[in-house]
């Protein structure tokens, strides 16, 4: 991407190894994120351009001398953050914090929207896909790079429990497996806050009880009303615009929990009395540790219990990359796979 | 008080009941608090004034007929804000939202640094204390108004735990209440950030394990240091100025806690991607619901288990109150007991 709007298809240096715990993996499914359309809507143009893409499913090509429990031919999946798997904060389940991290298309990471990738810390970072798979799970599998289990952080930092009354603020990608995740941790109640009424109907598919289509002050009346007037237990905040985040503390019940997993593009936020201060709300979330939450996920997905790949609506090949942005950024793809 | 540094003492109209919930008590102790700073501090001037106080031990002279439980001569404690301690949010636990709530001070109710005060609410709010009480545990029982237990709340709310590392800001009462609360709770180390020697001395009587006396980059850089370069899981943050929560920020963990009672002199602050959410921290905290907390602490205080009373360092009558606020003011005294 060289700025907003501006998504070229390049030949560039083939990926090879250039650390010992370096793999080099060729991508086999890929896809076009949420929190790629921010660059796309407003990135200053620049004349080096930055390699994009950051979910990927993959065949192991090479591995570096020292990394163990892989070898070439092996079907991956990648979290979209790099991490060694073993430092303090990936042990906690923080791997978005390892001390070793990284992310692709920055810090000379290439970007997954390619035919080929290096992986640092591939024995950390890589999780192998056991058995033969078959095709028709791929795009399942792909979303525990990151969409499914951004979701699933979004519910587990929100402490989503059976019985729990949980609102989800967005009908993207994230917000629906959101839902969908809640719904796997048990939650009674899931009011799902989004207006596009394809993307809606598979939240209420996801397990969305009730849905508003309400933004604002209106939204946070309806909720309100939903919820006897008490609001929300946990509210799941995946958009990362200020409007969302003040329809969370709209709608937040007192002791209530906002966790947020949209990529705030904002710094600053109201948080004092008036917002969260007063009702004791918790403001929690972040980059969601990925690579804590896949082995958990992955029989779910091989077994059939959970279809989150049902959040991709279209496919394209890599010359049609800028399609996808495209499609997405005008909301007739809700999310897109690149397949090489 | 009428407004900044203007603080008189007079005569008003005797409390009396309104509702058949109320009870009037008479005042034995009652102190000031450390948030009664911030109008003093800043207050505009107004003709009216405002009733000041929210913390006492009293006896009940008179309840309303529809108030159970309590009955004239009973000794009491009162949690500094009211509560029917049955509504849906006291039952979570957050008395502070009570549907039926209210606060000494505000609202037709008066305050505590008086000789008798009007509690609504009487039966939820009011906690008898049983048996004939030692004078000297007085001022013990007269924190779980208030000081203690808003401590207590920061490290709950914080979930400090057997083992945790917990980093309190601020060597107030509130402070050095959230000390002796996380040492309660089971902390292993408690680092006390703090400059005044006498209290920080009373926080490791408490249980801080290490005291920083720097502030700003310098405080976060020492309490990183102290924790491996990897920074506090837990952080309790009893100040409520801004450079209280950068600080927070600054010496959080990733994928830790700040926990906040120190009421926010400020609505706006960072929660973006270079404060909170980058490293998933979690921001939470708010107005202790002490009711909640009252009577699982008052056998600890009875039974001399904790003495959190060591907060006070002076007294004064109610003629003097005056003299209180000047000296915790000045920082001459930490907090002062109104004894009317």
């Amino acid at each position: 991407m060289y700025g907003a709007g501006d998504v070229r298809v390049e030949d560039v240096a083939d990926a090879k190894l250039h650390e010992p715990t370096d793999a080099v993996v060729r991508v086999v499914l890929a896809c076009v994120c949420g929190s790629d359309l921010h660059p796309y809507r407003s990135m200053a143009a620049t004349d080096d351009g930055v390699p994009m893409g950051h979910e990927f499913l993959g065949i192991v090509e090479e591995v570096g001398r020292e990394v163990t429990g892989l070898a070439p031919g092996d079907f991956v999946v990648s979290p979209f953050a790099v991490s060694d798997n073993t430092c303090a904060f990936c042990r906690e389940g923080f791997h978005t914090a390892c001390v070793h991290g990284g992310w692709y298309g920055a810090g000379g990471i290439g970007g997954a929207q390619a035919e080929a990738v290096r992986v640092p810390q591939a024995a950390g970072t890589l999780v192998k896909i056991p058995g033969d798979v078959d095709e028709a799970l791929w795009p399942s599998l792909l979303t525990l790079s990151d969409v499914y289990l951004t979701g699933y952080h979004a519910a587990h930092m929100g402490r989503v429990a059976p019985g729990s009354t949980v609102t989800v603020i967005g009908d993207g990608a994230v917000g629906l497996s959101a839902v969908l995740a809640s719904k796997q941790l048990g939650a009674e109640r899931i009011i799902l806050m989004g207006r596009h009424t394809d993307r809606t109907d598979l939240g209420r598919d996801f397990g969305a009880t009730d849905v508003v289509a309400e933004r604002g002050d209106e939204g946070v009346s309806k909720v309100l009303e939903l919820t006897g007037g008490e609001g929300s237990h946990i509210v799941l905040e995946a958009v990362g615009h200020m409007p969302a985040y003040e329809q969370a503390y709209g709608i937040v019940r007192p002791g209530g929990i906002i966790s947020r997993v949209g990529v705030p593009q904002y710094e600053e936020a109201p948080v004092g009395f008036g917002s969260l201060f007063g009702k004791n709300a918790t403001l929690t979330g972040g980059p969601a540790p990925v690579r804590a939450y896949i082995e958990q996920a992955l029989p779910d997905v091989l077994d059939g219990r959970i279809d989150p790949g049902r959040v991709f609506d279209r496919t394209v090949d890599l010359d049609h990359v800028a399609d996808a942005y495209q499609a997405m950024d005008s909301r007739q793809a809700l999310k897109v796979v690149v397949r090489p």
